[in-house]
């Protein structure tokens, strides 16, 4: 099977997920919209109709155009051996991730709380203050959380991610909270190290983050808390 | 089976779109955390450990501990006959019942921008500002994809609510936006005629919108847009 994945071709996002596993798993794929015509293929598939894709990441598999991060990594994790083949083991790694979906739309609504449609600077002081919860009250909650949890698979690929994520966006708060998580720098440093995600890691099909992504790195949301 | 759900026992919230899909389908089950003693066992199963829910919903289905409401309903819905068989039938009702819970979380922050471990009376000016990018931008957005979306089953029972929900937390709002979505009313009321729903819908199992759920009517959030 050659996959096709749809995303925004200068940010890694959401679809980052998609291609962590897609790439440690060695599968054929495209990233459509970072090759020539990819964005209007993109476009044309988001129209409107009775079964669109409400936004990017989406994954054609076939016949099948599977949308929402989560449930394309659902769909994949049995299929490229980043899960079980079980209906349980297949829930509880789903939750997992439904919940890293959660605490990513939590990191990207620091730096936007009021509206996605207006710019950094239009709700720079509301992201000052929503930042500051989040480091003091949320990031501490997800990182015990998953620090506990029974990990694998796509989730351990998405864990890197986080991790990866905030460092760049929070390194100060991140330098403080890490003593708490040795577990997940121990999934951390694992998954960098695989062969294939190492590679891709090196390659230039990894887009570096940049202040466009979900991950930002504003230092006057990187505050003492 | 007799399933057991377990979430907050004094708001609607996200356990709601469960209830709706277990009350329609005449499934045997219990609402733990309405029963006597019954937050003292949700509270133990959401204790540290490696396979623990982050937070309400879960469902107990036998020997299955299964949280995150779209989760939950991607399980149930071949068992409640509200969802095909076929993976591509399952996958896209889940991937529908996504969008609705990242829609769902976006009126949440309308009064919640800040943080939600802060009151509303904390992040009023911020609720604002985000109330009136969500009523002018957001919900429109997610209104039209759902009006042309082919939804089915337990996804039809989550627009449902999204509507009632919707019309509880902004009236004026809904008034000038309702023009938009013929086939979402239709949906809406075809569902509140369903018999075993319409008969839980008059019961006190039931819990009235209030102020402490995820809609919450704020008159000043109602703006005119």
């Amino acid at each position: 099977m050659r996959y096709e994945l749809y995303y925004w071709p200068s940010i890694q996002g959401r679809g980052e997920f998609v291609r962590l596993a897609l790439e440690d798993a060695g599968a054929a794929y495209v990233d459509v919209a970072r090759t020539r015509g990819g964005m209007a293929a993109m476009e044309h598939l988001m129209g409107e109709g009775k079964r669109v894709p409400f936004a990017p990441p989406f994954l054609k598999a076939g016949r099948l155009l599977i949308a929402q991060t989560a449930n394309i990594l659902f769909y994949l994790g049995p299929r490229l051996e980043l899960a079980p083949r079980s209906e349980s083991g297949r829930l509880w790694l789903h939750q997992l991730q439904l919940t890293i979906a959660d605490w990513l739309a939590e990191v990207h609504d620091t730096h936007h709380p009021v509206g996605s449609g207006l710019y950094y600077e239009e709700q720079k002081r509301e992201a000052k203050r929503r930042a500051a919860h989040f480091l003091g009250s949320r990031l501490p909650k997800y990182l015990d959380y998953f620090e506990a949890a029974k990990s694998s698979g796509y989730v351990e690929l998405s864990l890197f991610q986080m991790i990866e994520g905030l460092r760049y966006a929070f390194p100060r708060a991140m330098k403080r909270q890490e003593k708490r998580i040795p577990n997940l720098l121990r999934i951390h440093d694992r998954v960098s190290r695989r062969p294939a995600l190492a590679a891709y890691l090196a390659s230039e099909r990894r887009i570096p983050f940049n202040q466009d992504g979900i991950f930002r790195h504003y230092p006057e949301l990187d505050g003492a808390v």
